[in-house]
């Protein structure tokens, strides 16, 4: 099916896929007294006197912002506000359809760093947290640390973590189908990007496996010297045996795992025969897989994800932002924490009573996701 | 009735009052598909190359952001973002009712004219308009001028011209059950903040009637030196004699109208008998107005009207902004100006076929009012 036809068809009758609603009526002039003047007066004292209070009293308990400056919109880069609010209206439905979250899309006419910074620091009382979305590399990380370190509220660059707690969930699940330690795997990362670079972060924390970053011009290593401070500081997580060289090379040097965050076919098949008996395959660039699940099976791979709805085992981080962000904001948390993301982790693997090669991770839709993270997110 | 303890139980019960609501359903692997990926990326795509082809492709043909700093919030001053919250919740819920607008509560942590343009110009692409809400004069006339010249979208400043326009629209209807014209009439305003110096412009644009301006030290005169310059200007428009004094005494000098946006109290009934026989008084203060209805009228005032619900001829803000944002999304005006405020006035006044004194201005509640202003604003 050409979704992209439908989907220029259905946005344009819509008009928008997300609207306000109303919690209660108001069709009297007694309502307008309760919500508005003179009532309303009451509430506003309370709340400026106790701020704290003011979840309780507003919709603070179950919004939150959808934020983005447009710089890396899916694998269409740097297409502007404009280009990005028709994700960011999506983000928002998946929001309200899986968690029942209140989410605004709230796309930035700036782009440097500190520009984002005070632009959501300005807003961020109007929400009970703010979720950072498709904001590019390196930039995204000192955006979202400075956020983080400056608000009461919880920060989560999704493209980082929401990627790495799923990727987490399905090697744990992969490693027990395939009967491997996560200690002791071999993993290759394609892609240090943000996704890229928090999956290797989260692995590392998880299991300190033997990880090895590889960007557009090789193996992240530190006899290069075209790294940003980012990048160098992967250093500290992979390849620490030093090695110089390209995707194909270091694949065939026993590489258990490929995980890749990176390209449309970027991986041939030759690379995937080239690696470990029956390797795992997470091959996650969007739309357009870096190999297609069947040529990868074909070449050996024992067990292979993507991101896509279309093929078993998806990789998606509709499988973690809403339990994340229903949990934060049901349990108070103001900060989403390492620990939090290893327990979500931990619990979306859990939900696959019998883990197999075409079945490593929940579906999207199943309904036991967003209680069983948000349980976890404390 | 205790509307302020009604007003904190509600609130609390509700925990928000407005929500996000979806306008298709999301509940299968194809309509995620379309409506985030992978179909959306061809929205993304067509939006990013035709910026203005967006608002048929998202909400920006129908949403609004309610923004306020929290420093003139109601008649509570300067209570901060956490305070303002409940109000602009309270404006949003006005919004889609009346209007059928998808708003946004906006309250922002900052509070200079310049952070505050910056946060509202770096978030105006996620909205088709900006409703700016309670924010301090005379910091308000900068912020909201700046703010038109640079945005596309329209920009209106409630509190100033809201205000204005539903007085005009009152002041037509009482002229004609008084028998005067407004352009022979002596107007004095009290209060000279964002609502005052609106008022006392858009009367003057449309009419030129003598106009004295008074806050809180009497008669804004050129031989003041205490004046901002927004009081200066207002000198082009007012007190061309050249008086000074009390409100006291300006009012004694055979004033028609009073038009009160200062304070509960200001107006004793000794200041109604001695203005022009059967004097009209409009007394906004919010929540108790200059005078009471009743003490006005027995004072001699031939037609009082007040902010409130619970009288009658509620001059009130809410019978104009619905419809000048409803005809300024759906007619695409970039832009609110003079000309269509004296056209909302005139629509507005004239859905009160027989103006009475008690009767000079529709219900908020008059369905007929919305269609009739938003016609008007092309």
């Amino acid at each position: 099916m050409d979704f992209g036809k439908k989907a220029l068809a259905s946005h344009k009758r819509l008009r928008g896929k997300i609207g306000v609603s109303l919690k209660d009526s108001l069709d009297s002039q007694e309502s307008l007294s309760i919500y508005y003047t003179p009532g309303v007066a009451a509430v506003s004292k309370y709340t400026a006197r106790y701020p704290d209070k003011a979840r309780d009293y507003t919709w603070l308990n179950n919004s939150v912002a959808v934020v983005s400056d447009g710089s890396a919109v899916l694998g269409l880069g740097d297409i502007g506000p404009y280009g990005a609010l028709p994700v960011m209206e999506g983000k928002a439905m998946l929001f309200k359809h899986f968690a029942g979250i209140d989410a605004v899309p709230i796309v930035l006419d700036v782009h440097q760093p500190d520009e984002i910074i005070e632009a959501v620091k300005a807003i961020a009382p109007s929400f009970g947290g703010i979720n950072l979305e498709d904001i590019a590399a390196p930039q995204c990380f000192e955006i979202e640390e400075k956020l983080k370190k400056s608000l009461p509220i919880p920060v989560f660059h999704d493209d980082q973590h929401g990627t790495a707690v799923v990727v987490l969930a399905g090697l744990i699940n992969a490693m027990k189908v395939s009967g491997r330690k996560l200690s002791d795997a071999k993993i290759v990362v394609a892609g240090a990007g943000a996704a890229g670079t928090a999956i290797i972060k989260l692995l590392h924390l998880y299991a300190k496996p033997r990880i090895f970053a590889v960007d557009s011009r090789g193996i992240i290593s530190a006899n290069r010297d075209d790294l940003n401070n980012e990048k160098k500081k992967l250093l500290e997580f992979t390849n620490l045996s030093g090695v110089d060289g390209s995707l194909e090379y270091i694949l065939a040097e026993g590489a258990d795992v490929f995980i890749g965050v990176s390209k449309a076919g970027l991986l041939t098949q030759d690379m995937v025969k080239s690696m470990d008996k029956d390797p795992i395959i997470f091959a996650m660039a969007n739309p357009d897989p870096e190999i297609l699940p069947d040529e990868a099976k074909a070449a050996g791979a024992a067990i292979v994800a993507t991101g896509r709805s279309d093929f078993p085992n998806q990789v998606n981080n509709a499988l973690a932002f809403p339990g994340i962000f229903r949990g934060a904001l049901d349990n108070k948390v103001r900060s989403i924490t390492d620990q939090h993301k290893i327990a979500a982790a931990q619990a979306i693997a859990s939900l696959v009573k019998k883990p197999a090669s075409d079945k490593i991770i929940p579906s999207v839709l199943d309904k036991r996701l967003v209680p069983a993270i948000a349980r976890v997110i404390r």
